[in-house]
């Protein structure tokens, strides 16, 4: 992920920058507080809506299965329009999810497959196709590096992806690069058409400075989220609507989207947004693949595991064991407790967690060695997949093929 | 053709808008001249070279055939390394041409066919590759259309283009949203990367309110300049240089594909440019598809053709006989003559025409009536071979295939 600087007044007041200067964008995340950006005041800036437990119930009620952790627990926090999608699968009606990624060097970590395992989740419940877009031309864009490079490790990390135990016969997979073709440029063409650049500049922070890629890109990103874009995929049906799962920082593209999409007499996508994984820092950052001491990555070993959460994960506990027991530590914004939240599943396990470590009873050392347990445990099962995973399982998820769904 | 308004001030100092207020753009050309655009202003504003005699010679020794009546009469007037292009010939390494249009509803007219018929006579005497872009994206892009009905005014196009008499077995067409695929894109994003919105402004005089599209667009235009957006029809080989005949207005286009082209490690294209072909109304203005009076079409009736010279054809002569015999009349405005300039093949003909009307000996009527009977002539030609030319034809041409070359 790139950075760009945002200074344009347009950008800031619609509402890209909130107040605290948390900044949110495709290209950057920080945030001043230790607690992280602040979530509840970004859906009221974004426009989006709360995940609520109505919500979360109703998921549980129409697939039948408990809900994902991450839902139970407010990390898909936001939403546009998620209960048209539920009326629809109410209705037996088709919808289809699609997620994506730029490309990174090296492994994945963990904060890239949160929206991935989440994704998982959705598709089990749901029973739908599933379409996994490469940004490798974003990559590209962005960052001085050769396009054969950003499609090499596009590659990499699909196969990373792949590991979060996806069905071929129900996914589809590409990077931008290797998969454009008429029907997805039509698309391209439609959004492009009825976006102005003084738009994109608004939503996006593009300046005059920036390569004419980035400021085509933002379409690029958009066409997936028309069912046409695919017609091997969807046997040619046009305007099967869409739900994406992703991270918040990604609301601008879909915001532009959702602008367009009438005009393209299609279904506007629904979305549901995650938070961001902590850096093992602590929440003024995401985990970045640019700071290595702020991830921990699939491939991490055991050991490794250990030692960066021993070594580098933020502490809410206090300074000395004396004071930690008289006045107890702080959930919020320790960064152990936040990757519990995100991948400890037993809800009672984390409430007695939550409680020994907030009345002083849990020491940090032994809140980080339960971290450790849990975060190997999900690395080791990615990692233990991955081992499996080839050039062969690549070709069978990227090539158009007709998944296996009645349309 | 669709207009912008150039406005901003480094258009002008760029040099698309000449002294005299000749307006020359990709998507405008009006002079306030008789005598229609500046060239010669032009070629010094636009930074490209002088068509000279030497070069027209070169052209006749290195090919072994007469040089076409539109090169040694001027109206191909200007280059950029055309001499670079004519070195690799004598050196026998290969090039090939590349060329387009965008999409005109109905019949085109002589003048878009007009670097379609000097670009047969190239063919024909260099014996190389042709590669024709039709841009429906970019005329769905400026135009109230929908891109269904730019396609498929498109594919009409190419048939009256391939009605110049041009070979499938050298020649490739193809409209961009029909074409549109991985090899093509990867150039189209390296050269996104290297051009700034400020630079693409500058050039093409975009403003904020025009669309994503019109400002992404200038790449897919420029891609088809580097082989490797074709890997089926020149097996694969990429770097080999093209030459580019078109109208002088396309120049903004190859000026900046020509800044890009060291960028990717490629040759820059060479071009070689024509004069427009004046309405029928005089040479301020170029044919144009949406005043049908302006125009000849090919599918004119020798009937309408007749009648269109005789009512519409802008008149150098004087107002009554008596003045006429004894001034004379003005080749240079009179667009009768101007056609048979373009048209009439054999050159002491042309001159005994011009001596004739200068004199005053040449009444206009009498000059109209060999206009007529030579642009009849070229339009059944086209019409002749039109007829025989149906969707099989146009599937032939388009076909990705590799090509009757060695390389």
């Amino acid at each position: 992920m790139s950075t760009v600087k945002i200074e344009s007044k347009e950008v800031k007041e619609n509402g890209i920058i909130n107040e605290e200067d948390d900044v949110v964008t495709p290209w950057e995340i920080t945030s001043s507080s230790a607690k992280g950006v602040d979530y509840d005041k970004l859906i009221v800036k974004f426009g989006c809506k709360k995940v609520d437990t109505d919500i979360v119930t109703r998921i549980e009620n129409l697939t039948g299965k408990p809900a994902h952790p991450m839902l139970k627990r407010g990390l898909f926090f936001a939403h546009r329009d998620l209960t048209s999608i539920l009326d629809r699968f109410e209705q037996k009606k088709p919808f289809f999810l699609y997620t994506g990624r730029g490309a990174s060097s090296g492994s994945l970590h963990l904060g890239h497959l949160i929206p991935f395992m989440f994704t998982k989740y959705l598709q089990d419940a749901f029973d739908v196709p599933l379409i996994i877009q490469m940004t490798d031309d974003e990559k590209f864009l962005w960052k001085d590096i050769k396009l054969e490079e950003s499609t090499k490790m596009a590659h990499e990390n699909m196969k990373d992806i792949i590991a979060c135990g996806f069905d071929p016969k129900k996914t589809f997979m590409f990077t931008n690069s290797e998969y454009m073709n008429p029907a997805f440029y039509r698309n391209v063409l439609k959004i492009w058409k009825v976006v102005t650049n003084n738009q994109a500049r608004s939503i996006f922070g593009f300046t005059g400075e920036d390569s004419m890629g980035k400021a085509a890109f933002p379409a690029i990103e958009a066409a997936p989220c028309f069912s046409d874009s695919f017609p091997q995929i969807f046997n040619n049906k046009r305007d099967i609507p869409c739900l994406i799962p992703c991270a918040i920082d990604q609301d601008p593209f879909f915001r532009m989207t959702r602008d367009a999409a009438p005009r393209l007499k299609c279904h506007k996508p629904a979305l549901i947004y995650s938070t961001f994984l902590p850096a093992l820092q602590g929440a003024q950052t995401k985990m970045s693949a640019s700071d290595v001491n702020s991830c921990i990555y699939i491939s991490d070993t055991p050991k490794q595991i250990k030692n960066k959460i021993n070594k580098y994960a933020f502490s809410g506990g206090q300074v000395t064991i004396e004071e930690h027991r008289k006045m107890g530590g702080n959930c919020d914004i320790d960064t152990s407790f936040q990757f519990l939240k995100y991948f400890l599943e037993d809800d009672n396990e984390l409430e007695e967690i939550r409680r020994k470590y907030t009345s002083g009873e849990m020491l940090t050392g032994e809140l980080k060695a339960i971290a450790i347990n849990v975060v190997t445990k999900v690395v080791m099962e990615v990692q233990g997949r991955r081992n499996t995973i080839n050039d062969d399982t690549l070709k069978e998820f990227t090539t158009p093929r007709k998944l296996d769904f009645d349309f």
